[in-house]
């Protein structure tokens, strides 16, 4: 039998915790009682889990509570966290998964914190410069991997090139029968357009491009985001934070509107077609951000999101270590070394 | 009597053209029939001009057709456009601006032809430094303008603090009975967010806020652009691109999953209510691109929008100057100067 996939919770962080997070864990083994290949190890105040287990009616094998007296306080920030954070029950998510007792590290609390002290713990791969944020994207085609969505405010090309190479390597964690293909986000697909940085990271995507880890496809403008051709879109943390959060509101504006829009008649006769187009684009599928470039991956689920999202978040993590992630990252970066 | 509105339009450039130029101008003719303080120059070929005014029916005492024989290419590249366009639609309808015979041109041509000879043309105001291109969004409460679009991908705190002047200006001309209020493009909205250039020009904005320039709102993230909280959003050209496409993907594929999602029925019984929604986010109402930081202003219409957008940015270049655009600039560049 081979090894069980092992995934630390932190129950505690985020808006309505443990409640949403309990109930997002309920919903994750309902979905997967057929499966005996995984262990959820829950970090949290154990009355607290233990009440909301037994509320949500939530009895299963593969739940290993270990008790964290302490929470990360929303008012904490990455500089006063290392000081004040330690022993909460996100530190021990991340601690647990340094010790090898868990393969990956979910947390819907405070983000900055959670970037520092995973960081910090885990330490940086030795082959990365900065690690990154990535997120999923609906596409007309399936799924985009962005990155990086705000780790990094200022990149240089060879952090744009690693996060092709990380971002290949998650894409194909997750979806393991296509193949990666990748595009820098610039404001003009013609090679004279963009900063000379762009430039210099696009040669090098180009000499890279191959069949085995990722085919570069150029530059790709905003608009064309989510047409499919391109399924990993790379950009700096302030370009893509900025991308990311537009779209959000963008698609924010347009439904608030188109709710205001339809008449009561139409809302009944529309409600099943709407709510198939409302299911098709639920931003709670596509909860949880990816970060990058440590040594053991670390997700962060959206702090305001409900159980289902939190489920989705769950989900995700499950699938990154089933897809092998961190083997498929160091195969993508030796690559990308020994060509240089 | 006042002197009239002059607005010099190339009636050759963009996808269609001259149709959709011509159809353009009997929109706003139309409209505008009850009205005697305005003139539309039009240049192009001038047997073509007479050809779609009879085509379309279309008589007025305030057309005036300059004939221009030559048309610039798509094919050109700014780089040649200096040697190749004398003498073009669009070229003349610059020099008749610059000869003080029309206030404002509008192009639906090559827009990296046009930024260079606008700008060889009609020169830089001496107080700037690098124009920009703004851009009209809705939200909530109404209009946002936003800037850059695009002119300059790297930008430092000055030009920010001349786009927040200029964009002022711009949103005051187009809807003087509400103030002005100047928000910041960045990845988070307390005060230790983003790049160090970033924190200057907001400490430099905060400094020049006031009742009678621009309000100062601090920073704003992408998902509150079009909350309506602020209405004239400041960021470089590069992420102001990729946000406006990114916005205009969005949409594309939210409205295009709605329409896959709708059955037939739905659609008949919500099509009034659609037909609202779709006409209140029309993305033709909000076309043209406004040229800002020249000694007068240059419009830029979408290359591939219809006749119905091409209407709406020859409708946005008649408000600008009842506006007083240029007087609006001129009076915000010296509030930031003096308080240099």
């Amino acid at each position: 039998m081979s090894k069980k996939i092992s995934i630390a919770i932190d129950a505690m962080g985020g808006d309505n915790s443990p409640d949403k997070t309990i109930k997002g864990i309920g919903i994750f083994i309902d979905k997967n009682k057929s499966k005996n290949d995984f262990v959820l190890n829950i970090f949290g105040k154990n009355n607290e889990i233990l009440k909301k287990l037994s509320k949500y009616k939530i009895q299963s094998d593969s739940i290993n509570i270990i008790n964290s007296e302490t929470v990360v306080s929303d008012e904490e920030t990455p500089l006063t966290a290392v000081k004040n954070s330690k022993n909460t029950s996100m530190w021990n998510c991340i601690q647990h998964q340094l010790e090898g007792k868990s393969d990956i590290s979910l947390s819907a609390g405070n983000t900055g914190v959670l970037l520092v002290i995973s960081r910090m713990i885990l330490k940086m791969m030795n082959e990365i410069n900065k690690p990154a944020l990535a997120g999923l994207w609906p596409n007309e085609k399936g799924l985009n991997v962005v990155l990086d969505l705000g780790a990094n405010i200022e990149c240089n090309e060879q952090n744009l090139i690693d996060f092709a190479e990380m971002g290949s390597a998650l894409y194909k964690s997750l979806v393991p029968n296509e193949k990666p293909k990748v595009s820098l986000l610039n404001v003009g697909s013609e090679e004279i357009k963009g900063t000379e940085m762009l430039k210099k990271a696009s040669q090098r995507l180009k000499e890279l491009s191959n069949d085995d880890n990722f085919i570069y496809n150029g530059y790709i403008e905003g608009n064309n985001i989510m047409n499919g051709d391109s399924n990993v879109i790379i950009t700096d943390g302030f370009t893509g934070n900025v991308a990311l959060k537009t779209a959000e509101g963008t698609a924010k504006f347009i439904t608030n509107n188109l709710k205001s829009s339809l008449s009561k008649l139409s809302i009944i006769f529309s409600f099943f077609s709407l709510k198939k187009f409302k299911e098709k684009l639920d931003p709670r599928k596509y909860n949880g951000a990816i970060f990058l470039g440590l040594n053991g991956p670390v997700v962060k689920s959206h702090g305001g999101i409900d159980h289902v999202g939190f489920y989705h978040s769950i989900d995700l993590c499950y699938k990154i270590i089933k897809g092998n992630l961190m083997s498929e990252i160091k195969k993508n970066l030796k690559h990308s070394k020994i060509n240089t």
